[in-house]
């Protein structure tokens, strides 16, 4: 925080050129940070101090947010500069978010080189392995030695990483590891990030579908994956349904969250006109509108654990169609005991402050069938939305609410008005 | 799968020898994979059957049921093989999970420099820089040639990794980052992700208090730490207090689940109570009671979104308290928006449902009054909590619900009753 400060202090005024002179010392990211501070005019003032390779880095680094402010009226050979200097996905990235006319203006600018791959990759959509490589690829022939490759390496880039240490003086095929892992390019990137977690992967190699070398993922890309990923499942579960951020402006927030609360309020008002089946029974006994809400909310609460736990397991991969019989048996098992103890408790609750013992009884019933059905369904519907090619993230939650609310209504005012002669 | 259903065939008869030769043509995480599907026994008939080198990389992959099965009753000497065999950090892991008495026999039977470095490793918490670090290093001096310290580093482990292609006849003094990023061993894991993630690192030096270099932590590790966390977020905010998997046998589940729903019952009974105070309303007229669950669970709903996307920004490191005034303002005006546009909508249904236009009034005012409070306190709480150095992703809804439950039903009969002569 000190360096913002003190940056922040600085712009705008004589310090300019101590900006100049000094930024190149702080890593991109923390620029990137400084930024992220600033007001508009500022932002772009200062970005526009950075020399063009650190600005390559950093307008990587900035929010999206900030991205768009800073690219706003940007000069556009500059612009073409900064793309120029980026990995082949960074630029597709950064391009595919311009304007259109703007991204056509800058592909043609671009070296015929960049511009084709930066084309290519353009073609792929942006969750897949295709949408995350890079594709800065060297190949060499199995004769030529390590050390010539090393030196055709260092030619293609000073930042191309590391190589394994090995004896210089032998051919490539000496070294060559014939079991490379490798994904297709259309594959899922949740399920790329399965691989890289899987095998402690550092880079993995993207095949086309003849199984032809067209490029590769990097890990710092994998772990971007890996974090958006997980938000995306929570944020979905919540009935988010885009990677929303916290500094987000209102209305665009409000424009994610509201399709879900609307679908919401016409489960609840199914719900409503299950409660309505027993306005009868409800008259005759006030006190069960008290308790109602409880039953409903329980296997809501229920639910949600185990569609969480069942989300984590389909993402991590841990749970497949293949050893999902003893998940859902032994979510059966959950159900069971979970309901037995939280009904047992409730109806003991609703005895001793009630007084009425078949309240109790009725009461933790209904717990106990709302309970199990929540960590049955709470298995089950994920399962069946992933079998139907829906992101069960995104849907399960909303049948499972509904399914809850109506059950927990039904089942305990269904009791209620069956044992209603005994109960008041 | 096929690989597996081999394997599985092979294994007790015949194909032991098979399996023997054939098994190293496996990835060590596709035999954890095969051994996970296997039955107890057969478990630890596999496993006997794996190479010292590649039994040690197999116990590291596998699942904590299927580690627990097969070291029960290992060969103690077998153990301490596998053991000498890994790196520093994957062999503290393994001994801390071991009984008390087997794990000082371990420690004892280990060579005595490495029964040195798990020692010390054992002592620093799980979640901290410290225990996810491992301790083979390889100082050398500025003056030492690079080729030099490259054959050093060669004999120390043939696994070192890999290193930067530089020219080799110049001292380390010329190729050395003077600005490396550390940090502290007793920085929280989750707070090292992020800064593996904000600098896109592959590895990260680990200090003491007096800033020597203590050891150095992988991309690999992190990788499994990004995950652990995010998931961990997501479970606790579900109301499951510890990493349970899909997979974990149901008592388990059940131990981990059943504290939540304990304390929501309670919470549940503080909310009931708060119907019991309007029992006459609910009387008068009772189909109050259908509408009256509506509102305390799209109070629930809205504060859902809020947390999590308030949670995230927490974890993440996009929301502290330097930048929370913005995003409470924010959270004001979606409150106010979401909260308009569902109460005129549920105000509609209301009327055109039951024909009766204060209904409609009543129902509309108390959502957009509880779904100001939801959005104000999902970001409120989270905060509050962060301060007093509470995980706001454990607690933060317990509050929430319990708050929008009371406010929801609160407003909702409370208004119903102000207005009672105006809606029968």
């Amino acid at each position: 925080m000190h360096n913002v400060k003190k940056v922040t202090d600085l712009i705008g005024d004589d310090g300019k050129q101590y900006i100049k002179e000094h930024i190149t010392e702080l890593h991109p990211a923390d620029i990137a940070d400084i930024i992220e501070t600033l007001d508009e005019e500022k932002k772009k003032e200062l970005f526009n101090l950075l020399h063009t390779e650190i600005a390559s880095k950093v307008i990587v680094e900035v929010n999206e947010h900030s991205r768009d402010q800073i690219l706003e009226d940007i000069n556009k050979e500059k612009l073409t500069d900064i793309v120029e200097e980026m990995s082949s996905d960074d630029a597709a990235d950064l391009i595919a978010d311009l304007p259109k006319e703007e991204a056509k203006d800058i592909l043609e600018k671009l070296h015929w080189e960049d511009s084709t791959e930066v084309q290519k990759l353009l073609k792929y959509p942006e969750d897949t392995a295709g949408g995350i490589m890079q594709t800065e690829l060297l190949s060499v022939r199995e004769e030529m030695l390590v050390e010539d490759a090393i030196i055709q390496l260092m030619a293609l880039s000073e930042n191309i990483g590391d190589v394994p240490i090995v004896k210089h003086e032998m051919p490539i095929s000496g070294i060559i590891d014939r079991n490379v892992i490798s994904v297709n390019v259309n594959e899922d990137q949740e399920e790329v990030a399965n691989i890289f977690k899987k095998y402690d992967l550092i880079s993995l190699a993207v095949v086309d579908d003849d199984s032809r070398l067209v490029g590769r993922i990097q890990i710092d890309d994998i772990v971007d994956v890996l974090v958006e990923e997980a938000s995306e499942d929570m944020l979905h579960m919540a009935g988010i349904y885009q990677d929303e951020k916290i500094m987000d402006p209102p209305l665009k927030s409000v424009r994610m969250r509201l399709p879900w609360l609307v679908i919401n309020l016409a489960t609840a008002t199914l719900a409503a006109s299950v409660v309505g089946l027993f306005q009868d029974t409800l008259q005759a006994m006030v006190i069960l509108a008290m308790f109602m809400p409880i039953v409903a909310g329980m296997g809501g609460n229920a639910g949600t654990q185990a569609l969480t736990v069942t989300i984590r397991g389909i993402a991590l991969g841990e749970l497949s169609f293949n050893n999902a019989k003893r998940a859902v048996l032994n979510g059966i098992t959950i159900g069971v005991l979970n309901g037995v103890v939280t009904g047992v408790i409730m109806a003991l609750i609703a005895y001793y402050w009630k007084g009425n013992y078949m309240l109790g009884i009725v009461l933790g019933l209904a717990m106990m069938v709302n309970l199990f059905i929540a960590n049955f369904f709470g298995i089950i519907i994920p399962l069946v939305l992933k079998w139907l090619k829906i992101d069960p993230a995104v849907a399960s939650s909303i049948f499972l609410t509904a399914l809850t609310d109506c059950i927990g209504f039904f089942s305990f005012l269904g009791l209620a008005t069956l044992f209603i002669k005994y109960l008041v």
